[in-house]
């Protein structure tokens, strides 16, 4: 059965759970859905991205926000990003996959990524400053895919 | 098929999504569910609310709180209400409905909206310091929505 | 029914809700299971732990985090402990059920309760080191419970 998952947070706790959960759907051979909006667009930007022209806050938005996982925050303790580091410390410790890892396998497993078109509309964020590979659209697509889903999250 | 949505966080991004998740499943025939509590109550506060006799601490919460959608931070990057207002002002320019559009549309579609009566009674919340239309109810309410609906959503 | 909850948050206000929904589900004769993962370990953890050789970023991170219900803080308006402080209270003024009370009636009532088992190896906690009366299972054990639901939250 498909599942379905809003990821709306930036934060890499929050994006971790969200890739360990669809990738753990899609080995055990579901179709799975990812619909990154919002914060969570973050963590599909490219470190280097092409320059665009934005409006003055658009550009305000995109230069504070992380660039790619490798920038992420962690939802508590983050102490200016050094949570964050220790995190992906001790998971490398643990031999637990980092975030980059598990982003590779989901798109290895088939689960469907999609970049919420209204959110990169607000956040001035254009396709080629997302990673490759991705779908777009919005929350009619996202309420089909949930439509056809026994499990649905918002994370 | 009905979709459930449990509203507790109070912030203005989370609110958005909310309402713009409800208002796309109402727009396609589905009859939606809101059910505020805990924080996102600060959502349906009106601004001015007449004055009622309430314990030192529920004062307090209440001062402290949001009173309504103009009110509300953002998740991240609020900088003490400075972030809340560029977002507001971004999604103006790119013509993205307002907060308080998204609720007033949502009115008008048909969704129910309850509010969580535990949680007012624990905020010290009357109902005539909250909009009007609303429906009161508490956890069992929830879940007997939740059991009608396809798609369960915590925000 | 089944209702599942994957309980991510470590946050007083956010394991309450999680809490007055299981407890409500199983009231109400649904199965009802309740996944615990990263920050919320910390509301299953002993006040009085044995010790354990850890790693050094191991240590930090269960030195620094809370040690079970008591010392939690809310996702808001904290301020250093004393936002939770005056949640409890107000609880009890208001004859709500505190965390540690809605924690007993969950078992009581039969709620399975499941610790992640993947969290723990990276956050550093023992079996001894939570609560009795846990099961320890994977996000494979997870994504069985929730296929067996009609709605599945994470919270």
């Amino acid at each position: 059965m498909k599942k379905t998952i809003i990821v709306f947070s930036g934060d890499l706790d929050k994006a971790l759970a969200a890739f360990i959960i669809a990738n753990g759907a899609a080995a055990m051979g579901d179709d799975v859905t990812m619909f990154f909006t919002f914060w969570a667009l973050n963590i599909l930007r490219k470190p280097q991205a092409p320059a665009h022209k934005k409006s003055f806050l658009q550009g305000m938005f995109g230069g504070m926000m992380p660039k790619g996982p490798a920038k992420l925050g962690i939802s508590k303790m983050n102490f200016g990003g050094m949570g964050a580091k220790m995190m992906r410390r001790v998971m490398r410790q643990q031999n637990v996959n980092s975030l980059e890892e598990l982003i590779q396998t989901a798109r290895e497993q088939g689960v469907k990524m999609i970049a919420c078109t209204m959110s990169m509309d607000v956040l001035g964020f254009k396709e080629d400053e997302l990673v490759d590979g991705l779908e777009y659209a919005g929350v009619a697509t996202y309420l089909g895919e949930a439509d056809e889903s026994n499990v649905s999250l918002f994370i």
